[in-house]
């Protein structure tokens, strides 16, 4: 088993979950003091295993030490990081966006923060992306422009916040996996997302699914998983 | 003033509202009695005025005396009577549909009993209205289809459930007022109908107006509210 | 069609919204960095359109760059701004509150921050409007002294928090069009605003419409569309 | 001490109650079964005391043997019950409504059976009440009529579902204790009275008190404590 | 009418408020600019009456100039403030401890502030108080030592949070009026008060009634309307 | 391993469960059609293993074959239903009250099913029990009359409804093992059990654990993993 | 545009989805009269185009024309119905269960239901599945049992209640497309399937997509989607 | 009555509650104010009785003078103090952890500073622990490699945020008292911890027990509590 503990025994870290799940094991942030995530940061560096990292603000990247805080390839809008990702990528080729098989899609400009999670995750498993920002349905022409283009890929991360109809007139015009991601953009009854949240699961569209909100790694990690299926054989199964 | 109060003191009578706000005297059947009920039909009657009555269950209406059942004009979808409605349109003529200024657009079949009431509580009050019926955005051809005849009704009232994102689409497309009912067909989240309501209220469409779930006679009276407006003049005001 | 994308394709803009729906571009400022506002500022003034930019925080405002900051009308109460607006003005003419059709009427002093944001909305839109304030319910007679004066206009923008008994009152004694706009004022079971928003759903008084907590803005719109209504032949329609 | 068991150890009665607190035992029929409230019947007859019962359905009352269900004094509307009461009236005499010192307001038909519980616990304690139904404030001029009246009773139990305005009004203007009821009148944001209940709690009138959705019985228990005030001495204390 | 508005439009003040309802004007510092608040106090002394300001976090009292803050009796724990009101008691008379008619209730410590607000609502209209304080029933002995002398006041003012069940004891050992006050005090399921709220509400013990969240100065007012009641007269009534 | 899947495979049924937990497997009646509850039962048999059956409605039990219903020990207060335990309790004894280590205190009489289904779970484990009902804190003598009786049980299980203040004042008059199990006894903001969840889990006592809204059949469980714990050595462990 | 709409309006008929969507029309009955189904059966058969019914409660399939009903393969655990279906698979073949390329895993026996209704969505698509039910993780040795066999699949539909802990003990062990579905089995807190909802949503594990409570008609159209993704090429894409 | 109240009325201390509880007077520091605080410490030194003090933020603890401030044995992960220990250590010995009864589980890392005040509210009461930290479910073999040596323990403290399926899975496994804590940890639908104590309650796991959200404090109060209780004797009880 290729469990390693650190030493003050509050981090158990898994290096044997890509073969089980086909997923790296991924560093969560948010609530973890700057020294738990360099004692991580050491064990992955340890270990030769490329790290991705979420939900790392702005002061806390800016509160590490200098040695770790420039080894990170960090991107303040979406609040990740990678760890030795490079060598990972020279090993094995970048993603190329040409053979992009995932659209990514927002609502809002204010959604991009989310978007770019989703994003920089595929990207560290080595999938490349198409985005189409600012798509909203509130202004339909923006949609109907691009929607072809989109129903092309065959797995779409769509993020929307506030009353969140994009998923919905998505899925009754493309018939690709659609991976909805609720924002907590917005005011009022939109406060913290959940009524984009709500309206996803509601949607009368039928098939999208959805993940917590805000998270766009969650929706790249399930893209992930539906990128692993492999064909489908002729006629009925 | 002409407040009328009942016999045993429970119900007291506006037959002066019209004069005041340009709507009649409406009665809530839901939570009064059959007796309560007929006192009040009892009081119209001697007054002379119709009367329009919503939330009338089937059950109640059922129960009511036989003379007073036959009386009444009775809608089983939308639960709604006229009482005395003939002689008034007799005096002041039917509403005619095409010259209809309202729109009752409604997203799906489930929808309609909601839509119903609204346009129940409209020809009430002699508006003629024009309904476009099970065109919600799953499945978007059915509303392209028909958005620039709806643009045309200077008042929209539109009917959804479940994630409620037509009003939303509607309100990137036609210039005019547009009042969403949000109603409660649907289960999980979208039980109650509040999932609906908040994506209505968290429109990312401009200028969209909301009523309570379910509140097609609401609606309605915030149509005849609309068209009571005077012509702009010219130029800024 | 006139959608502009900018370079980072984040943002898509529309220049032909006006034609569609009679309602110019806004920019919801919430969300978005200084930088992408600042695309968004040179967008429009590449086009020569006027911009209304709502959510505009003192904090925002102030990180703006001098040049873009002065070329702002900006109103900290309402935190809202226009840019471009005075040659628009010049060439059409300045709203006159002498021929005002929109009465604002505010329940409380800690209201008039969202009454502004209405206010400021339609003088963008060229419409002028007269303020009723500090006349909430609690003290009946700061209303009943101006209702009649409140109820010659045709549409009436009443905003209320805490338990939001204004918009009540004023539908039983008016017949304009009333757009409610519940406030986040108050504290314990008012925090937030959603008591008054639900107060407002489940009035008592007949046809009251509603928008999201704090949306002047959204009221604003909902007042112009309501103000397009062209006049109502005679008899039933 | 008067506490009083049953045999089966799942009623302890307290017959000493009214000396401690003024309030006599009370029944709360619901979640009791039919045996149950026999016994406790039984245990008050033979110590020779007065019951008030609450929440009596009257599938309940119907179901209890012949000679209990004909030896209750029932009101169907408010679903209390009296046992025993002719006799302790007859001691002491009944309420004299022409003395009456606490006023009841409600605001719709629909509120009824719950003002007449407040009602029916006031009398059981012999005191006299005055009511004032149907005054809901979207008809304003109903409550103007008679508000002079009201605030004439030094305790007023205001009664009102929906977003029950009615006590923010009268609030502003009586100078009564104003022990609110909200009821679960209505549908939508309004079913089950937390709209109601929430809106009496933010009122912005002062000094409004409160109790439980549909707690007419408590409403009155509140009135009782009040009644028991001794006179203020003159002067500031 | 003594309605006074100020300059801006946006202050309505009532100095005849008292002779209706027995209240004094008070001014809610929250959500109110320093300014707006000079100028009511401005008005208040140009009509020579003392006014209660409430909600004065001390921020914003140190935002006031000088010369008003100086003038104003400020108290931080409670966050109120006393504006002229030395000149009022010079006339009157100030309360008489041992002529108190309210008892002040807290359960911990913490909610001591929210008593305060209570206790200087009730000085600034001349009744004096007697407090209680830290007495929660967790450690039910703390209450039981005192809760004879409590029982002797005829009004009593019960301020908890968390689980609130003091006013529930209370309300079974004694016969006062017990106005409560729920406490934002707490974490988890304790957070905002809502849980002390609706226990209070749900009481078992009849006949307790409450008031919004942290809302002392509500539940003074309540107070006060309940020592205007006038003595009963002997017998049933 | 233990394990036996019925036919449909829609049942799999672990008889090893005593073994790792202590517990017996237990059958949730709720849900689950008689022919679903039959065929477990014929599992049981052929296993020879006693089996505990909650929730199991006097509808749901009546419409079992006559066999099976009349094999079944059951309780209409509780819902509960014994199989095949006599033979159990022959083996190895039936619970002795006066040994009973388990005290069961209900706060109303409406709270005993709850009660019950708690006392009939650890009957089945055979542990005895001793009842303490009626005893709620609205008449606190109630309580205080046997408090040190109930102190002398090492674990109490505390069930009550509403506001559930109970547990909280025996908290802190006791160092029992308190399981509290709220109820959804009540109405208005009682309705469910929320509020009296919600006030366990606040409650100002130190160490009071809960289960669900009504799950007597959950504190029981919790009694029998606390009774299994041997004695501590003496000194600090 | 193959859209078809009945005579009286209320019904909007798209035969032209599967060509954009890769999924059937469906009919949601909830909400909808026996004749308004009947009419739709009526479209299709003459369309000559096979149906599925979702929803269609025993009471309501009862209450078709016996014409109808017996056109019907109706299931009552899932409350699904097929019409014209046999033809249908006479053309293209019957799923082969062997070559199945979903996996249903169902928490407990009451879930069996939702999980059923995802079974006959996907045979009427053609698509074969295998069941394992009965494998909450509170017996972890029954899910330890069968997750090899079920990571084979790669598509796996997780069916789960009350605090719906399988998905994420299962998104740990296996790398497939997990689509979870909550459902409304249990009482108190777990009423509704909310906190089953959440928690799948708040899941620890990586990449687990949800969709509406009790959905699994979407959970199986969200499994169509993902299975018409083609294979992946070589290396990072 | 060894009762202690400090001069400003607002404390009352009780010396007396480890006789009648097993538990000493522990502080809550949040809402209370350095001076208040500081009070309390001198009533404390006077006694010579030790204080355990909870929820004592960072800057409240470096707010305090000087000399208590370095009175305090401080930790900052759990924002907990103690006050005077090592004197009561030295006379009655530390905890031992090689006899420990207590493990202490969290499931990840961000949920140690809720699982440390449990840790050290234990070793004030002299009760040794063993932690085992980071083996959320997530990563099942985490757990699965120490859940033998957790099940040793016959008191388990699990502490768990966002879906908490660590709970149910440890309960299906051993057979200890487990007393899960939810944390506030997580985002979305996490936030604030409801979905964690949901979950907790809703356990399929039979007799999993729970406290308040992040109540560290309460779960070690509620072991001490388990661990008072006597050994059963043998058979039936």
């Amino acid at each position: 088993m290729s469990v390693v503990a650190n030493s003050a025994g509050e981090v158990r870290f898994d290096f044997d979950r890509r073969r089980r799940t086909g997923l790296d094991e991924t560093v969560f942030a948010q609530g973890k003091s700057p020294s738990q995530l360099e004692a991580i940061f050491e064990l992955a560096r340890t270990q030769g295993v490329p790290l991705l990292i979420t939900r790392l603000s702005a002061e806390k990247h800016a509160s590490l030490t200098d040695g770790w805080r420039e080894s990170l390839d960090y991107c303040a809008v979406s609040e990740t990081a990678y760890l030795g990702l490079e060598a990972s990528l020279h090993a094995v080729g970048s993603p190329d966006a040409a053979r992009a098989r995932v659209a990514i899609v927002a609502a809002g400009t204010s959604d991009v923060r989310v978007a770019r999670e989703a994003e920089r995750t595929l990207f560290f498993n080595r999938i490349g992306t198409v985005n189409f920002f600012d798509v909203g349905v509130a202004g339909l022409w923006r949609l109907t422009q691009c929607v072809d283009q989109i129903g092309r890929f065959p797995v779409v991360i769509a993020v929307a916040g506030m009353d969140a109809a994009l998923p919905t007139v998505l899925g009754g015009l493309i018939g690709s996996l659609i991976i909805a991601v609720p924002t907590s953009v917005g005011y009022g009854v939109a406060t913290g997302g959940h009524t984009a949240l709500n309206a996803i699961l509601a949607s009368c569209a039928s098939g999208i699914t959805c993940v917590n909100i805000d998270n766009g790694y969650g929706a790249a990690c399930a893209a992930l998983r539906a990128l692993q299926i492999p064909p489908s054989p002729a006629g009925p199964v």
